[in-house]
Formats: structure tokens, sequence, C-alpha cells
């Protein structure tokens, strides 16, 4: 007989989850629907967001292209690693700056890039491909709701087009159960009459797919109503609570990255539900599972 | 041995669509997407779509409980059947007030108006269900199409959220597959400190799904690229076009409603892509491959 859960340490989490995956048979299977964020809940996402990665190095590239590019206050102060310039203008400011590198692009394009971008890179401080960035006891939890009947989604921050490059091959999920920030398109015809669809600069519905944007986007995209969700900082906490208010059984599950030896200690900063609260006091207060990369965790990543 | 596609009568389009179905195994599995209009494609939208007839059931309702809404121009224009104040309005602005009846309704809530529609309606002048308006050929379709590995979606100008209430069972096609027009919704904390989701009345990202808002709602929403695309009028000679211009072998399908005895003969007024020129101009000019219900289908509806 397989162990379930076999990177999960005995525990109060390991217990709460596995007491969850037990009430299962209550919840009717058309409502079985999971949503997990990305970054910091599937892979990890430090010391730097992978996608801002996959942007710095597209920076470069443009950068050697027309050197001029450099002169913009965003790329110059990324470029110069100036992070007072930086948190002056905010991470929003900079990184619509860097998707506006790729206006002009067809989504085929912008796909190759991407595509060559994980053929190669590796992880700044583990040296390994991104692959292995993921974590193992998610992709167990993740298995083991699909053996149950659910229906696996990712509800990222990240773009959705960077993460349906990885998403399959990675999570087993298919390009429309990717649920990210979302830049506009418009048609482009060309003198043969064909007609193909180009990259516009803007990022559209609720700007970042982060907060209060994760609900309402999981409705307007997905159509379906979560009672598992996965999160890490305060841009999951509505997600996580949203996932909570359903009638029957459900998990709302934090990861908590407190883990300086195997992999990163911090916590999100930001405030939850625009409030000065933690995420690990929201947590606490509404009595959500928190996973202890420490404690509950016996290994941290896949394939390594 | 079964027949292959028994509802469509030999000749040059039955050719045209088994030519295309012959040379599946040139697209690579990955890319074998296909996109289908919902009114007048899959099912049939005369005297009027649907979802207008599910929308007046809605009204009549909301001013038997309040007669003070009969007041509301557009809503006084329908219940006088002003064809000429209706006409003077435009469709737009009169399915915008009809969207507003349902504002604050959870999607739950709204899920559930759809679904007593459904069970209970009878199409106005054949007296059948709606699972009874679905047109047979187009089923078969979509059958042959899955069975060579395609992805079969809807792509609809109706509401998302209409649609998937019976995408499912009508179409095998999750709430997920479905792209149709997108309300926006809000967050509503109740006293209990759960969350959950309420409709505003606004309709957003590129407002009604038709036209090019098509392709981009399929790049955005769904990350996929057609190579097949079926429709019926000029809303769809967008989407009909981007998957003809697809590198390899693509099928772009257009169903002409030219039957009066067995089904409605009309023909889209709106001039395709902002021009003059009609849908079956269009499809001639750029060779799509044309189905003539009277001619090309020996059976129109399914289950009857």
């Amino acid at each position: 007989m397989t162990e379930l859960l076999p990177s999960w340490r005995n525990g109060a989490t390991r217990s709460a989850i596995v007491s969850f995956l037990d009430r299962v048979h209550e919840i009717p299977p058309s409502e079985r629907v999971a949503v997990f964020d990305n970054d910091g809940t599937m892979w990890c996402e430090k010391p730097q967001y992978t996608q801002l990665e996959f942007m710095l190095a597209e920076l470069a590239s443009a950068v050697g292209a027309d050197d001029s590019l450099g002169a913009k206050p965003e790329f110059r102060a990324l470029l110069d690693r100036d992070q007072e310039a930086l948190a002056e203008m905010g991470l929003e400011r900079v990184i619509f700056a860097l998707v506006d590198l790729h206006t002009g692009l067809t989504p085929e394009a912008f796909d190759d890039r991407v595509t060559g971008f994980f053929e190669n890179a590796r992880h700044p401080d583990r040296g390994v491909a991104y692959r292995a960035q993921r974590y193992q006891p998610m992709l167990e939890l993740m298995d083991e709701l699909r053996a149950r009947g659910f229906d696996f989604y990712i509800v990222t921050g990240g773009g959705s087009e960077f993460v349906r490059v990885i998403a399959e091959e990675f999570y087993g999920v298919k390009p429309e159960g990717v649920v990210g920030s979302q830049v506009a398109y418009e048609i482009d015809r060309l003198d043969d009459g064909s007609l193909r669809l180009v990259r516009t600069g803007d990022v559209v519905t609720g700007g970042v797919n982060e907060g209060a944007t994760k609900p309402t986007n999981i409705q307007r995209i997905l159509g379906r109503r979560p009672v598992v969700a996965g999160g890490n900082s305060a841009g999951d906490a509505e997600m996580l609570q949203y996932a909570q208010s359903y009638e029957g059984p459900s998990l709302a599950l934090l990861v908590d990255h407190d883990d300086a030896e195997r992999e990163y200690a911090y916590e999100s900063k930001a405030g939850t539900f625009e409030t000065d609260e933690s995420i690990l006091e929201t947590a606490d207060r509404l009595g959500w599972v928190v996973a202890s990369i420490k404690n509950d965790w016996s290994t941290v990543f896949a394939d390594s």
C-alpha cells in the first residue's frame, strides 16, 4: 500500500489535511474545485520571482540590441540594481515597464521566448532547472486531490501566458486552467489577408491578479467555485477565504516560509485585506491550515 | 462500421469537412483546438436568442414583484414589444439594462435561475425543450473532432455564466471551456466573516464577445490558438479568419440559415469586418466552407 502524502511529516498540519481528504465524499463531484497560487506555493519564489528572472534576461537582451532602452528610468534602476529607486517606483510600475518590452509580439513568439528561457535557465542559488523548484509536498497534495475527483487550477499573480508555457508539464494543468495577470491583445492584419494577434502593453481586468482580483477572475474565467485553496501571501488571502466560505468541507492552506536552511525564511510584508494584519495572523484568526516548511515537510523540492 | 457524419448529405461541403478530418494527423496533437459559436451555430437562435427568452422571463417576474421597473425606457419598450423604440436604442443598450436585473446576485443564485429556466422553458415555435434545439450535424462534427484529439470550446456572444449552465450537458464542455460575454463581480463580506461574490451590472473586457473581441478573448482566457472555427454571423468572422490563418490544415465553417421549412431562413444583417460585405460574401471571398442547412443537412435537430 502506498503511503499517503509521504513528504508530509506527522503533526497537526498533516492531520488536518488528511481529515479533509477523508471528508471529500461529502462534496458533490461537480463541486470539487481546487485553486493554488504558484509563486511561493507550488514552486520557490526566491531570491526573486521566476518571471522577473525571465524579464531581466529579456531586458538584458533588448538593451544589448538597443542601448537607448537603458535610459528608461525603470530599466536604469533595474540595470543599476538601485533598490532605493525601485522601491520608490513600486514593483507594479517596474513590471508594467518590463511587460511593455513584449508589445507587438504574437502569442506564439512570446511562448517561444519563455520556452527558451526554461530550457536554459538555472536557479541562481541552487543551480537547478526550474522544474526542480517545485515543492514535492504540494505535488503530492495535488495528486491526492485529483485522485479524489478534484479539478486543479493555478491562480497566479504571474502572467497567464508565462505560466501556461510550463503548466501542463509541471502540474498537468491545461492552458485554460491557468488564471493569471492578463495582457491585452489586438488584431493585426497581414498583407496576405491573414490575421494574427499581437500583445499590447496593457495589463487588463483588474490589473495584477492578486488580492480581491483572484476570486473575481476565478469566477469570470473558470466559472467554478473553489473549495480548496492554497497560497502563501497576502495576495492569496481573499482566495483562501473564498474557499473557506464554501458551505461544506473546505481546505484553506497557507505555506509558511520558515526554513532558511533548506529554502528561505521570510514573511509576506503586505498586510492582509489591506490592513496591517500579517498573513500568519490572518491564518491564525480564520483557522487556516498552516504548512511550516521547516516542521511539516520532510522533503522540500521535487526531483532533488 | 459506423458511417461518418451521418446527418451530412453528400456534396462539396461534406467532402471539404471529410478532407480536413483526413488531414488532422498533420496537426500536432497539442495544437488541435476547435472553437464554435453557440447561437445559430450549435443551436437555433430564432425567433430570438435563448438568453433573451430567459431575460424576458426574468423581466416579467421582476416587474410582477415591483411594477415601477416597467417605467424604465428599455423595459417599457420590451414589454410593449415596441420594435421601433428597441431598434432606436440598439440591442446592446437593451441587453445591458436586462443584465442589470441580476446585479447583486451571487453566481450560485444566478445559476439556479438559469437552471430553472431550462427545466421549464419550451421553444416558442417548436414547443420542445432547448436541448432539442441543438443541431445534430454539428454535434456529429464535434464528436469527430474530439475523436481525433481536438479540444472543443464554445466561444459565444452570450453570457459566459448563462451558457456554462448547459455547456457540460449539451456539449461536454466544462465551465472553463466557455468563453462568453463577461459580467464583473465584487466581493461581499458577510457578518459571519465569510466572503461571497456578487454580480455588478458591468459587462467587461471588450464588451459583448463578438467580432474582434472573440479572438482576443480566446487568447486571454483559453490561451489556445484555434485551427477549427464554426460560426454563422458577422460576429464570428474574425474568429473564423483567425482559425483559417493557422499555418497548417484548418477549417473555417459557416452555417447558412436558408431552410425556412425545417428551421428559419435569414441572413446576418451586420457587415463583416465593419464593412458592407455580407457574411456569405466574405465566406466566398476567403474560401470558407459553407454549410447550407437546406442542402447539406439531412437532419437538422438533435433528439427530434
